[in-house]
């Protein structure tokens, strides 16, 4: 009974997600979802992320928290347009949540919108939010071992940031066996060694955003 | 409807968790639901306690984990009895699971089990499995903030293990913010900094444990 429960609401969510990819793609915006374990260094990936290509394109924020508003005043205080997303204690964000957070933003006027969700490895990896692509944000102190313990979230990312790189001389995190349980767990996506606060790494990670972006404008266009 | 759904599913927790809790207390076993973030050192933590506390105490340890059954062998490394449970998914545990897995053990040998919840901070929260006392850790690199976002963990935790407190120079961690946000969240919690891979600060989150079990023993044997 379960089993079925999920897959309903799986599928309800799926429908959304939908629908909001094809708003998405009429507008012409690029939706990144943003996971990763609580502290991993989500929003201050974002700030940097925001620093490294507010010139090139017109951004705003979409923050989800079980609790809390002090992420998206941490992005507004940059002049960057956010929405708090409060679920309320849901462990992840969902298509309809997403839905009524862009209604409040004036998509004709966005090329990128960067989704926060909520702290988790585990349940953001099952909605689809109607983005254009799954990022996920592992940090050094974390271990180099979680691939094996929370394999999905790097099935479905499409590039892994490896945030906190400047902790590796504390934390005894072995770079190449994680390299090598991500790429048998998922091909060649992308690790991207980045310090964010100090803003270290960020500009190969921002180019491959870039990279994503202007491709999906081509596709959109046509 | 989905809310329904939800106080459905955990009322046919609680009820296998009130029984879990009986089949302990009559077999003088207490039992640890160790809760937190993936990469906070949850099983470092265990390992330390254990070494601490295996003089005194015959201990077990349950592991759950999403995938993988590398906790478990770490622990069994030790000469230690240890479940592993692969939650093929979920995000936390069950307290059905909880039962399948103490089936496998004798339970009139041992008086502490310590179970590793899966790495969350949100879902483990609000699942009984019959466990004498929830326990959370929360690692410095993950910042002082996370009592704000991830609220309901740190109230139904009887004690907060402050993980990598050798670290605090390393990360912009505001001990006494943090601190103050707990005790208005959770009055009169115990915030235990510790280091468990160098063993330090673990005597006196041990002493809190031994205090708990001891005084359980009492109870049970009245």
């Amino acid at each position: 009974m379960k089993v079925d429960i999920e897959k309903r609401i799986l599928a309800a969510n799926d429908e959304i997600a939908a629908s909001n990819r094809a708003l998405f793609a009429a507008h012409g915006v690029f939706v990144l979802d943003l996971m990763a374990s609580p502290g991993a260094g989500k929003t201050s990936t974002i700030l940097a992320t925001i620093a490294a290509l507010r010139n090139r394109y017109a951004i705003a924020v979409i923050e989800g928290d079980i609790a809390s508003k002090v992420d998206a005043e941490k992005v507004r205080a940059h002049g960057i347009p956010a929405v708090q997303i409060n679920t309320g204690g849901a462990c992840h964000l969902e298509s309809a949540m997403i839905r009524r957070a862009v209604d409040t933003l004036d998509l004709d006027a966005l090329d990128l919108i960067i989704i926060e969700n909520v702290g988790n490895l585990v349940c953001p990896s099952d909605f689809d939010l109607g983005e254009n692509a799954k990022v996920m944000i592992l940090s050094v102190p974390e271990g180099h071992d979680k691939p094996y313990k929370y394999p999905n979230i790097f099935q479905v990312s499409e590039a892994v940031i490896l945030n906190k790189y400047d902790t590796m001389g504390v934390f005894d995190f072995d770079e190449e066996e994680f390299r090598d349980v991500v790429r048998s767990l998922n091909g060649q996506v992308p690790v991207f060694p980045v310090s964010a606060t100090k803003g270290e790494g960020v500009d190969a990670w921002a180019g491959w955003l870039a990279g994503r972006i202007d491709a999906a404008k081509e596709t959109d266009a046509r």
